[in-house]
């Protein structure tokens, strides 16, 4: 999509934004629909930017934020792709579509696909987490399970979409999912003040999340509303699947498609990313890198993040700040750097991935005092008397 | 939670608002926060309040809304209590505190817990969603699993709390939990542009969610920022755990308690809510009902809500809109009645209960054709033909 950015410019101050709500319809001139009466939305509210300290000392940086993208309809980012790619798609009077996913893009077009009464047909791999399987299913789109990765979804998905006549959302097939996923650099420009931060980390499958913020980054500066400057992008892999990771070491401008996926971060079972070629670019032109966890760092880093900051993050997530903490180390990245990492969706589509293990209270049994420590017993008597002088509600 | 309506009704002009982040902190008039220091955030944005028509139209309503309290951290509406409420306790300088939860209290209390740097005590019953019990010891809580109801947990942290001299954060007993679920009211009074709905159709399990907008209401009004005028409010129940529904039927003040609650609609599961009197009061002030539907309906209405708006409902929400179909059904609700429904939690939490079954497609077969129905093959040359000279891009 290419939009007029020299009129933008021209007629659009950013002012104009602060009288709309804080959806990612405040972007609406730079995002691809013609009429707002075309909008299938679900209350696609700004995600937070949220501030994590004691995270950001574990890891070693002064300026850790987290982007969590789980709050979002369907929990995942890929409501960002949905929204705008159903709501154009019924534009364009789409009645059936089919795409392959790795799990939660499919569950978000299904939601969306319902809610504009399109019809939606999902391939998915059989070892995608069971909520997200049924999550799909549920929203009443036609759910097909394969023996394989995505990849081969998407092989049956392009055979029946041309067989059939349907619309193809696959991933970059279709121009305007990035369009809807690049409004994460919108926001998170605004909530910076209208500037990027030094590094970006982003879990990378498809890739098309980072592809759509390099893009919203040129467009805002495009339109004058940011200053010329990328951040550093750093993609993050698992090692159980890292096409881009070797195709960035070994110099190369494209990847090639890794053989048997396998990761407990099932969006990042992208054996080889259609746009791969762009993430390429974008990691070297903004002086980036790419970087490969391992499972087991992720499961550990999820209880990190939600015993240190109380955010649940998906494995995904837990990756790009492990990655993080790996950079750190390196010194790759420096103690002041201004790092955003992404939490691409909620913890709570990954059960299985989730290390918290309660324990059994038996009938009749106390509570142990050691299950917290209370330096003093608390009363309200003295919370208000060590308070009292400067209690001001209201 | 007393507070200076008259004071707030000549200094603070509902304009102040439109400056503030649309979360629920822009309410801070009426809060308990002595310093906006003390807020715990993870980032809690106002809830859409989403038009339902097709849905609607099934239930027999021309203008139904609901308000989905899903897309709240930790996935449910208890966020706003434990946000209010962590933030006062730590203002209060409390380091440990302990609640009996049917499990998303617990939840959304050990995630603002641990970004409070406060330690958690959690008490659930052995029969909570798997991926709650999970999530909550994630976030870094003792969690402590008993068999037995909510009622059975609240013993065992009531004991532990005498004796260890821990914070109470039972709900009803500290005063702050409410006052986060307030915000409900505010947000969906602001939504509405300053006014209430004509029905508040509301799942209860402790009903502290109701009590809070029954007083978000009245302190709105007492400020003039809305007309004193009540919402019909309608409590929702499960007929494997009805307690407010018995008493209100059988006119009395207080309920008794449920004995066996069982339902998969885990929040229901109280078998004598704390407020129950207050609750039954707000029911009959407001003209309002209260009414058990049964879990294959809950289950149904899942599947109903999610293929109609693309909404994933808990069970306790699918719960509130199979309600409102039967109040429609007796005549109680009618067509022109303005019905807003409360999904309290995400649909991701119950796994479990979704009703969406995905299908096999065997290594090497096609997509069948009948999987959707498209009038016309897609094309983008005809998509574009069909608008040409409509199109307005930008």
């Amino acid at each position: 999509m290419r939009y007029d950015l020299e009129g933008i410019r021209r007629s659009v101050p950013k002012a104009v934004l602060y009288a709309r709500q804080p959806t990612l319809w405040r972007y609406r001139e730079l995002l691809p629909l013609e009429s707002p009466d075309d909008i299938v939305t679900l209350g696609e509210s700004a995600t937070p930017l949220i501030e994590a300290p004691t995270l950001g000392e574990q890891v070693g940086l002064h300026k850790l934020f987290i982007k969590d993208e789980g709050l979002l309809p369907t929990g995942t980012f890929k409501a960002r792709g949905a929204a705008v790619g159903v709501s154009r798609a019924r534009e364009l009077e789409v009645t059936a579509l089919a795409l392959p996913t790795a799990g939660n893009a499919g569950a978000a077009w299904a939601a969306y696909g319902a809610r504009a009464g399109i019809g939606v047909v999902v391939v998915m791999p059989r070892d995608t987490p069971e909520v997200i399987r049924r999550e799909t299913a549920t929203y009443g789109a036609r759910v097909f399970l394969i023996d394989g990765s995505i990849a081969d979804a998407a092989t049956a998905v392009r055979e029946a979409v041309a067989e059939y006549g349907w619309y193809d959302a696959s991933t970059l097939r279709e121009p305007y999912r990035i369009e809807g996923k690049k409004t994460m650099g919108f926001e998170l420009a605004e909530q910076l003040g209208w500037r990027v931060p030094d590094v970006i980390v982003y879990p990378t499958g498809g890739g098309v999340g980072l592809i759509g913020m390099w893009k919203a980054f040129q467009e805002l500066a495009a339109i004058g509303w940011i200053e010329a400057k990328l951040p550093r992008f750093v993609s993050v892999q698992s090692t159980g699947c890292a096409p881009i990771v070797k195709a960035f070491a070994e110099g190369k401008d494209e990847s090639e498609p890794w053989l048997e996926p396998r990761t407990i971060a099932a969006g990042l079972r992208v054996p080889k990313a259609l746009g791969d070629f762009l993430v390429l670019r974008a990691l070297r032109e903004s002086n980036g890198t790419a970087i490969a966890v391992d499972d087991d760092e992720i499961r550990d880093t999820i209880g990190l993040i939600a015993t240190d900051e109380g955010v649940l993050a998906c494995p995904e997530g837990a990756a790009a700040v492990a990655a993080a903490y790996r950079l750190r180390q390196r010194g790759w990245l420096e103690e002041h750097d201004e790092v955003v990492v992404f939490n691409t969706g909620s913890g709570l589509k990954y059960g299985e991935a989730l290390p918290g293990e309660p324990e059994e209270l038996a009938s009749g049994a106390k509570i142990p005092r050691a299950a917290a420590t209370s330096e003093e017993p608390f009363s309200y008597e003295r919370a208000f008397q060590v308070r009292a002088g400067e209690v001001r509600l209201n």
